[in-house]
């Protein structure tokens, strides 16, 4: 991080790791560390592999997913997205969801923004995608993977921004971006 | 939720909790449930008590704080945000933000978005708010919170989303809204 070189007196080091879960998704650890004026504290620490989602618009209507999401107890709607696997280019995770979630082939991908989620305490990293030239395919979702699709037309974006049916960060950004790209 | 119901063919129901870490940020569960299909699986949930965040422009300046993330490892350039205690109103969080971490006191906060930053395993939900009559006072950070108050000058709000500076959904958010209601 040569171009943070500035900011040395805001670090803080890791003295003494503690891992306390170790997942599939997440790992979790309980850390001492030094704080920059010497002192010692305890850090929560959760490591995520990181994350894709996409932004897809095809003839005046964009692309989302209804699921059920159990940590928040809530059914939300969402842009595609999905997990990076270990090994997996974040562009060829991000093609996948789209295939699997919507049913669309993109020929091309753009990266709009890429974000952590949740910097104080999570790792987790997210690359969020435009998906280009979009060709409507079948759907084609995972065994354990629940989803309906929802088409929303462009004009609604800013009526259900507004009127609290979004409440993702991920798909706040997207419609943003969507809204002002679109001049809606 | 009563908005919902039609989507009950979604739903997966937690058959069996396991507590694998409770600490003061964050509780973790290993939980199994049970699927729309009838079968089994494992989810790995977050636990948190939700965060604010502030939109807070003052004279054509928007406030920013630098700090370090032992998560992502990184010197993140964020909106002021912080946790919120438990029993306290979200709004009440924001105020002392907002006074801790930039030193401004805010006569009214309005309610812009509201948003889980990271449905898939954790249950962290996000106020931001806008900070209006802002008067400037004195940082009063807390002991251990060691961060840098960062000015950008509304102008330069566009370039800062393009270049890659801000990567952190809740500060993408916070600028996608400053742009478009100030028309920059």
């Amino acid at each position: 991080m040569t171009e943070n070189n500035n900011y040395n007196h805001l670090k803080e080091k890791i003295i003494h790791v503690d891992r306390v879960f170790d997942g599939k998704v997440i790992q979790v650890d309980h850390d001492t560390v030094e704080l920059p004026n010497g002192e010692q504290s305890k850090r929560e620490i959760v490591y995520h592999n990181g994350a894709v989602c996409l932004i897809a618009v095809h003839e005046d209507i964009m692309y989302f997913v209804r699921q059920y999401r159990i940590a928040p107890d809530e059914f939300l709607l969402e842009i595609p997205a999905g997990k990076i696997e270990k090994g997996d280019f974040p562009e060829a995770s991000a093609k996948r969801e789209l295939e699997e979630e919507i049913g669309a082939a993109a020929d091309r991908l753009e990266l709009i923004h890429e974000f952590y989620v949740s910097p104080g305490f999570s790792n987790e990293f997210v690359y969020l995608y435009e998906a280009k030239d979009i060709k409507m395919q079948t759907q084609k979702l995972d065994d354990d993977e629940f989803l309906d699709v929802a088409k929303i037309p462009l004009q609604n974006l800013r009526q259900i921004l507004s009127d609290g049916s979004v409440r993702d960060s991920k798909t706040i950004i997207a419609i943003q971006y969507v809204i002002e790209k679109y001049n809606l």
